[in-house]
């Protein structure tokens, strides 16, 4: 018999559900049809089928550890109750997990998003090898995570690892944090999307303009392909979000002194757009970076600390995609010390 | 019989000692006449003939724990040496845990000076009630301690806790670091000085013009005075400072979400300048403190965590004065795992 868990990435549109075995083999994966704008009670009950399913079919064969679910906002992880999201209107002081215990009679571990996504780079992709990383997740914001000792720091009140609003430019984009010219305004694909806009209006960047004429789906997709294809407007954008990037990551090397920080999302598939002011940026900024970069024949994403305690410095793109959280939600129960209040 | 330690503070200058009980009551304090400057044998001879004259004295009352040593300077953990020391020059690899250890057999741990502060101020200065603190040390740069449950955070190659180098201003004046704008940059002695040198050459701060004129010794003290005398272009050099350490701390308090924070060292005295606008701008740039900031009616720097886990963010200014080194140098070996090498 294995050992599996169940990973819920409970996303701001859909909700996908995994089934992950203690060696990290992937037993089960679904998208499920659930809108998670149809409401929370439907979500609930449509999660807790699913998984109902998965844990049947797997029931011969495996032992069910426990269910890890991300979601995006913050948890009050001694309530396992949702603080503030505002992408699940209507889960706000719900006992997400003390529900789904209850329906379910497992343990359950609700996990910030990206915390979760931290977790699963940290077990299955870009940073197996080290017990202390930090991932940023550049979605439609920016996301953090950070695990010290292979655990996830959560701070006392469980808001840690949001490097998503460290300052970049102290009179910069006003951001929906309260504050100006956080990271997330220069690095996410909602930001990605204003700076080609603002480019627009400038009237010099005719490729732009062109193509947000032609598609109503214009993507930070579509900045990252023109940039690829020599469009200067573009690759200014896409070398502003290195810059920023670069500073965030500078500041965390010159904090932390860390082997791993690792860049995900979707915004990181634009990695050689930003990649190279990103790492011109941390190395002119970051005198413990220069004092522990990688030697320069070593591979940009080699892995830090294999073979011997950790002693160089690597930036690494995310290697599971957007499975990182599901992956990440599904470790949560095997090394959560929280046991079930069934 | 108590058991005491010896902690040293081996400064850019000066070589100070105490002697202090597990209980943090200090037995013994010394300024030694030795001149840092002199060379590294002969403060290695007079540090260690102070410490062996304060050991016989207390020999028939108490025990020795061992020796912490606080030095400006990057510590390799592992060897005991110094990496980098700009005020030290001469002690670059060599190997001074072992030296002392062999001379005086006992236990000598080696400390970077600003790690041993924020130690000092979490042991029995303000930061006693909670396991995890930074502090934030304003001196002739701008030094950094983390500590988290209840350890100094080294990182892998012990260079971490560097938030004096968090970058404040893209374009910024030059660090010393390689990057322009650190913190170090707008809030340490060195930086009010020289703002204030900036503020003089405009011709628009004639009270400070003139205290320059009169005093060669002219110092961040001095600008203070002027700042509390109600001197505007004084004033606005505080305001600048705060406004550079408010947006490092609402930075921290994003990342790390602990109950606190220190101020020390000696520009840490103008806290009545600059403490309004450092206090504003963390409010307007942090949404974590905002969630998680102390009740109206609770004074400034009330102690966090006491009584239960910690709930609020508190900003405080440090108690310890000049000895919160020397203090934390002493508790070094008391809370240290590393044996002696003799």
């Amino acid at each position: 018999m294995t050992t599996f868990a169940i990973g819920v990435d409970l996303g701001g549109t859909n909700l996908r559900i995994a089934a992950v075995d203690s060696a990290g083999k992937t037993l089960e994966k679904i998208t499920t049809s659930t809108q998670v704008a149809r409401g929370r009670d439907q979500v609930i009950d449509e999660m807790c089928g699913a998984i109902q399913e998965i844990v049947d079919k797997l029931r011969n064969t495996g032992v069910l550890a426990g269910i890890g679910i991300g979601v995006p906002g913050i948890i009050e992880m001694q309530t396992g109750m949702l603080r503030d999201s505002p992408n699940l209107p209507g889960w706000q002081n719900y006992p997400v997990r003390d529900e789904i215990e209850r329906r379910l009679k497992t343990t359950v571990v609700l996990e910030n998003d990206a915390n979760a996504a931290a977790l699963g780079e940290k077990w299955l992709g870009a940073a197996t090898t080290v017990d202390d990383m930090i991932m940023l997740t550049l979605g439609t914001g920016v996301g953090g995570g950070i695990v010290l000792g292979g655990k996830i720091w959560h701070g006392m009140t469980g808001m840690a690892g949001e490097p998503g609003h460290i300052n970049v430019e102290p009179d910069g984009h006003p951001c929906n944090c309260g504050s100006r010219g956080c990271l997330e305004q220069l690095a996410s694909a909602t930001a990605v999307k204003r700076m080609a806009m603002e480019a627009v209006e400038t009237g010099k960047a005719p490729q732009m303009a062109q193509a947000m004429k032609a598609s109503p789906e214009f993507s930070s997709k579509a900045i990252y392909d023109l940039a690829m294809e020599g469009d200067a407007p573009a690759q200014e954008i896409f070398r502003r979000v290195g810059r920023a990037l670069g500073t965030v990551l500078a500041d965390l090397v010159n904090i932390f002194n860390i082997p791993m920080y690792v860049i995900g999302g979707g915004v990181a598939s634009a990695w050689d757009a930003f990649a190279p002011s990103m790492m011109e940026t941390v190395r002119k900024n970051s005198f413990v970076y220069r004092a522990t970069a990688p030697p320069k024949d070593a591979p940009a994403n080699a892995d830090a600390g294999r073979g011997g305690p950790p002693r160089f410095t690597v930036i690494s793109q995310a290697r599971l995609g957007s499975d990182a959280g599901l992956i990440g939600a599904a470790r949560l129960p095997m090394i959560s010390s929280h046991s079930p209040r069934v």
